[in-house]
């Protein structure tokens, strides 16, 4: 039985691990300050090439959707996301638990509309209604589409234009960046980004995120918010050990080529099998449209989330590879499919 | 150099690491539903002798505190607290920030008193004022010092008396129960808790704590809170492993009796160079009133915190041994500070 | 000059003006606690032949709608509305910030689909997503249309099977029991509802809603919730003295039959000029399309609201009719619109 | 049957009831952007000698302080305030359901002790305690006491210092002012106080209170907060009108002095009668020590409150006296009393 539910379903990468290994009787500071941490940011910090950046070691994606809102916006502030934007659907109104509303728009394949953004935007003009006052990106997005450079720097463009705050969920970055027709690169994203973070959980880290706080405005008091939100781990030692190998000797870019590869082969499953895709994607999430009886046939041989109804008969499915699947699951997988088509 | 700062300062126990290096490429279920986040619970509810208690792990104890007290409580609906109480000080205003007041009230060593809880129940009689609906109380308190259960039960009889909820923070509970004078057994604690959290972060978990709910009314929907407030974490595991570890073969009593036992020793040298202590403590936290040049000097040789100014000359000190604190460490502190005194 | 612009524009219904005057100098309980709170909660009561509601006088729509909603959910709970809904759009993200997200759904002319709130209903299944636990309406709806009583039997019915409350908005509820036609009566509300309120500042009232609970889950600490949000006016007086005499002689009833018959004289104009309308709405707001140079010339003589842009030449705009509009504005009205058409 | 219960037990001065006659069927913009509101702005900046301020007309003290408070802080932010303040006990935890932490403090008579506020200032300085950033007084304060000049510059410098919001609230501020020995003047509080409010409730206006932003920091979006919190009137000509006339011809002071000239009386009767006061306060509320069977006699006769328990035998009790209380009220007390004490 293989397991293409998600991308967070092994433990940790074999580095990561050694390294938790050898430290583990190392006294050191809790509360996120202890030397791997130190030394994680040094190394992330290196990566894109920017001393002015905060770093924060977190423990997942909600944590830093939450952080980096609340802190960011007053009371009668509200993000802007897509309708499938993961802060709008799947954190059970984490956001909105701190008291801001989400302004859902239209997307294109997960991806914000820019011209539906600006629609949203000339409306909201008084005080009767919410000021947005920050974009919320996913990228890759939960559909598992990109997007390029020209388009982030259009979406900056707008949040310049109406003075919002321009923020990126992370959580598959490293897949993205992986993807060798990306033309944005890690080093690009603190050009346009105001905060973002980089996933780890999804990634190949024991659990944990790196949050990046461009913008000077976002920064003070930040580890106050932390604490208050219950996101400060006494044993912040898991994330730093986890993120300071990830940065070195390009872990973290190997560990998502690998990913998407095997998403690569079980792409190639599904064309020449003839099974059409529900979305383009280009990362190591694929969506497909599968009939419902072969679901079911496949569900006793293997694990992947059924998405949403597409019709009567049919429902998209996603399947997820990680830095840990093996090419062989894929075969087997291949063998199934094939099998169960007939 | 050693380090008395706290007692979550290494990585976690040995028997924990082996499991997470055993099951590392093993594909679980992620968000608290793997198997071994299930055989946690099975074991804990075993120690408890409950079969009906629900057990959420989290990440921390702040989540847990968060989380205990917004979900049971309706708006207008206060907790009350000791002073010195974790939620009163050192969580950056976490429960305010979920709504809710805190009532302060006064502490007798870190305990509630009976009195001073029920004048502040009386006072709260009408509409212009919050609703004190849940008793919190940490045991051990934030000074070491524990509840016995003649205590337990009276404040479990007020609560009753006034219709309030009854919650403990049980950080460092199994330093209380690893205490022999104590009385207060574990399964005795569902009988007398509407709610309260088994620590794990403090006791030789790579991180995490089990939260117990004991009444019926705070089990609905508990893990839509969770995931909304951020703590339900992809990586489950890491959390599970380290409980089934700890309540496999007793694990957990003996970890803390290890920290309880060098707490003892380091008391020892407290009383033997005639140190006064600033409260008396059972259990792995050791409060004493040093002189401020001593305080100087020490710092040069082991960390510990520098709890408050007791008078002009001299601060109380805060020293805190762990699962894995060494015998000679205590040794040779006790060498220096024969040292620094002379 | 006059002025469409809404229904409270002028100061109050004579009568009430009268009773204010009569006892200014009685001195009174505050907080909502005096006798004409008291003998006006009496009047409602018998409107609504039920004794067993709760009724609270508040001081306007926003504040029934902020209690009425986050008394009830818990922090995961959401609440379901049309997109066009006042909570949805025009109050500054009110019931976010306490804390609930409020799903936003099609409509048809402003009411709930209740096709699309099945959808939606059936959706929401699992931890990551908020929980539906209340439906909202508005009636008559933002867009001037009303809910007959089989349309909201109906819905009664979804809330029922997916275990919703059920709220209604009644702003302008007079307005709708005004309308001949309107089969839903008074009386048959409570049947129907959990909560509602019964709109004052758009019919007369000095200022204040009435807000009635009927389900007594809802019921408990009610006053602490209002004193809370801060809608417990010392002056409490101020809305009793209003509802009093509302409730008194019909005069609820009579004030609303103004208005919309002043609408209908308006609407008549409408149709005879050949003025399309936007949406067919029965009550007291009227919804047509003007040619934008019209607009233009209208409005050095009259005061109106532009809704929305309609395409490139046109635009919605909304004439809304009082207790206190006077046939005269109507035909003064008629002849620059004719005027203006030429 | 004579009252001393608060002084807003009243309906109106003569002359806002006057305008409000005068005015009722002239149309005018809604949620205080009427043409009363604005004049009364201007009115109050004249008496302010300040064209630089920001002023909001509002509906009630708890929702001054809920919207200078809230809109101010940051999350991790928090107020500091005597624990006799109102927002600490009397407001059902208003400022902590928007998420803040009140941090109470000793005080002197209800006045905010500047040895206490510098201490709780210093301790907190980390990232695990809440921040400290807005100092709350009243003035006068809960017990009819005030600040004098000296005081106010004093707690300015340490909110200075320490880097704070300093915020009054002047829920019976014309007391103050109408106080002969009183220093303190109207135009002198924004040279000292980033936000303060002048209570019209409790000095004969219909209702309603004026809030007064000085820092510039303060002011950007404050309507949205307004209407987010539902406190935008659409009927804000009423607090309109009220705080126009308030502030025509001395209106304000007068009305207070009247209330503390009989005030001045009522503390001669219990001067004269030998009965302790609690506190010596200047203003309209007297707060005096009675023996309890003393405190039932005078029940059958008058209303009052009775404040707290001062010892086994006797009561505090709290006598207020307003713009509209009689000098007969006086004397037909004094009788009775004298007669009770017999």
């Amino acid at each position: 039985m293989y397991n293409f539910q998600s991308d967070y379903l092994e433990g940790c990468a074999p580095e990561i691990l050694e390294e938790i290994i050898k430290n583990n009787y190392k006294q050191v500071t809790g509360y996120g300050l202890d030397e791997y941490s130190n030394e994680a940011k040094t190394l992330i910090k290196k990566a894109l090439k920017r001393e002015d950046v905060d770093i924060h070691l977190l423990p997942g994606g909600t944590p830093c959707n939450i952080l980096a809102i609340s802190s960011a916006l007053r009371p009668h502030e509200a993000v802007v996301a897509a309708k499938t934007g993961h802060i709008a659907v799947h954190e059970t109104g984490a956001i909105e638990a701190t008291g801001h509303k989400i302004i859902e728009i239209e997307h294109r394949d997960g991806k914000v509309d820019p011209k539906a953004l600006i629609e949203v935007l000339e409306k909201h003009n008084d005080e009767h209604m919410v000021k947005p006052k920050m974009l919320f990106i996913s990228n890759p997005t939960e559909l598992g589409t990109i997007y390029n450079l020209e388009e982030i720097r259009l979406l900056k463009e707008i949040c310049k234009r109406y003075n919002l705050y321009f923020y990126m969920d992370g959580a598959r970055l490293a897949n993205a960046l992986a993807f060798k027709e990306n033309d944005l690169k890690l080093e690009d994203i603190p050009n346009y980004l105001d905060c973002f973070y980089i996933g780890g959980t999804k990634n190949g880290a024991l659990l944990g995120e790196a949050l990046v706080i461009v913008n000077d405005e976002l920064k003070q008091d930040f580890r106050h918010q932390i604490k208050q939100k219950g996101q400060m781990l006494a044993k912040g030692r898991v994330i730093g050990l986890s993120f300071k190998t990830l940065f070195e000797n390009n872990l973290y870019l190997k560990l998502a080529k690998h990913a998407n590869k095997i998403a690569d082969a079980l792409r190639y499953v599904f064309e020449a099998l003839k099974i059409p895709f529900y979305v383009e994607s280009p990362t190591n999430q694929i969506f497909v449209i599968l009939d419902n009886d072969v679901i079911k046939k496949l569900q006793t041989k293997c694990e992947f989330i059924v998405w949403e109804a597409y019709d009567n008969n049919r429902s998209v499915c996603r399947f997820v590879t990680s830095w840990a699947t093996k090419e062989e699951a894929v075969l087997e997988f291949a063998q199934d499919l094939r099998e169960f088509l007939k």
